[in-house]
């Protein structure tokens, strides 16, 4: 499998400028400047127009960018000379007349000190112009979301294997990921979440010193990143104590929700369509309350990427697309469930890219008594 | 030591709108809002006037935020209902007139929002109203600053005594992180950089496959971070092979660079001046091309705050700042040297915070041949 073709990337971006009314763009989004030009640095931003191809940078990177991106010229500024200042001058250089920059990412101070300075052209406006690009993974990227799957989901497997009872969500969360370097991956995805009992009922909450024996239940949600920077996303939630029949209903009913919705996915799917999905099913339980997040979203070298599957988003899933499908029930000072997995959207409908068995079968732990 | 004064804090920030034209603020910059609330979550915002002190945030953080914030309404929106929204609902009821925000932290998109949706209310745009705060640690924050550098004190000792010719860069970042982890860190305070031979000269490159026993010089960047967020950054270079006598002057240059803008370090000191006491260091050795960066930056809950010590910072340094003292010298394709310590600055002038020793002979490692 070659690598990813940055030149074919930045050429579909190109062909995005006459429509958001441009003829230059100013990328400063540090993810979207890796996706177009293979840099992992950050503090850099991309000049892009049909007759320049410019990375504006400073000394720092100087070799990093003569190993890392070919085919593109470099204007390297030292700390006298404002971002801004570097861009304005390529920006007269090339002679660019509507300038776009990326309004997701560039701050408002950062796009006063161009306005401030860039006087030859008008500044305009865009939003997700790579990002949409991003949405659709090539097969060189689906390649290295599925190594970020195999890294966590060996994690993963190393921390279910050792798990003990006298184990803090700390502990979990140090060998997951640990075990994941050993797989391959440079690291976690994001920080990942492993919660104790009512700490699970926390849908974003840091690992800490509760015992998996403190609490019946305990949810992990965690991933992996590759060496070429990609990321992987899953949920899982272990029964480490007395099931109760509360557990089983809650466990049950989002398990339902969450396949109710991935058998929605297929192209032409709207995503508020297939979110739609899962919230009826934990309506129709009884616990609409304790839903309050979206479905789930993309990922790939971001862990939080377009499209978004929540309530009011009018997004349509296309093939190549790949998402999270992470429906969840938080009673608040008991526990959480919630499952996740990442699908892919096919030609024809939609792959399960995960395989961590989800069963609530599956999720009982057995400790010595 | 009792914790952080959020109430303090608030009532200091709360001083300074006056000043800044407004009535009241609106925080989105994560760790701003983190030292003003105690709130470790992301995606949340502050809704700071002398009347109402509320907490934007969505149902993922119900829960955490009425464990961690104390003091504070709460303003909890659904996947319905967009942040500028909840803004607008909260500016309205506290009858706000004239609502900063924070310009290097909002993005244009955010700012586009909040405009099209707030109307009783003119937008202001403020800079590091918080972060000026947070330049100057109070007592708390420097137990955790101090502990932070002692996580990664104890963890390089750990790197240094079983370092050997065999290992990779990558191995070494994962030593070092795991060690500093088993001194009480979260994990490290940035990613490591850890640098043989021709990487060392890439000030920020990524830990990768070089063996220690490629090249005789080995750069690392490190630091730690605290279970409250707070940081250490510290590099030190080890000699791992042949020492030559440009490996010999590049280093003692760097150091002597390095203690001459320490010892400038008082308070009324400007950063210009500070950084220019090592720069001519570095230029009167013919160096002064390879020196490309500013000569350090504040830290605390980001790795990088305000101040910053470049040859165009007109700031001055006050009793309770704390700043690395960085110089390097890149030979591009050879090895680089840096040399970080971190230092608070006094009443009377500064102390070193860190102390991994820093003499050229402390720098050599042996092997058995």
């Amino acid at each position: 499998m070659s690598g990813p073709n940055y030149i074919s990337r930045r050429s579909r971006l190109l062909r995005t400028f006459k429509n958001a009314g441009i003829d230059a763009l100013l990328i400063s989004g540090e993810s979207n400047v890796r996706y177009l030009t293979g840099f992992t640095g950050d503090s850099s931003w991309l000049y892009l127009s049909k007759t320049a191809k410019v990375v504006l940078s400073d000394s720092r990177y100087t070799t990093q960018i003569a190993n890392e991106c070919s085919g593109l010229d470099v204007d390297i500024r030292d700390a006298r000379r404002p971002m801004s200042v570097a861009a304005a001058d390529v920006v007269k250089k090339a002679k660019a007349r509507r300038l776009g920059f990326e309004a997701d990412h560039l701050t408002v101070t950062q796009h006063s000190a161009l306005h401030a300075r860039i006087e030859s052209a008008e500044l305009v406006s865009t939003s997700g112009l790579t990002e949409r690009l991003r949405e659709i993974k090539d097969k060189w990227e689906l390649t290295q979301i599925r190594e970020a799957i195999y890294q966590a989901e060996r994690g993963i497997g190393v921390v279910r294997s050792s798990l003990r009872p006298d184990q803090t969500e700390r502990d979990i969360r140090y060998t997951l990921e640990a075990a994941m370097r050993s797989f391959g991956a440079t690291g976690p995805g994001f920080e990942p979440i492993v919660g104790v009992g009512p700490t699970g009922a926390l849908p974003h909450a840091h690992a800490g010193d509760l015992l998996v024996s403190e609490s019946p239940m305990l949810l992990i949600d965690w991933g992996a990143e590759t060496r070429s920077g990609y990321r992987s996303d899953l949920t899982r939630v272990f029964v480490t104590g007395r099931v109760t029949k509360q557990m089983r209903t809650v466990y049950e009913t989002v398990l339902k929700a969450q396949q109710k919705a991935i058998a929605a996915i297929k192209p032409g799917a709207t995503c508020k369509a297939v979110d739609a999905m899962a919230r009826k099913v934990i309506a129709n339980a009884g616990f609409d309350k304790f839903f309050g997040h979206g479905l789930g979203h993309g990922f790939g070298l971001d862990i939080h990427e377009s499209v978004r599957m929540s309530p009011i988003s009018e997004q349509v899933l296309e093939p190549g697309m790949v998402v999270t499908v992470e429906p969840g029930i938080y009673l608040p000072g008991k526990f959480g469930v919630r499952i996740e997995d990442d699908i892919l959207v096919t030609n024809t409908g939609h792959e399960v890219l995960t395989s961590v068995p989800r069963e609530f079968d599956d999720a009982v732990v057995e400790f010595l008594a």
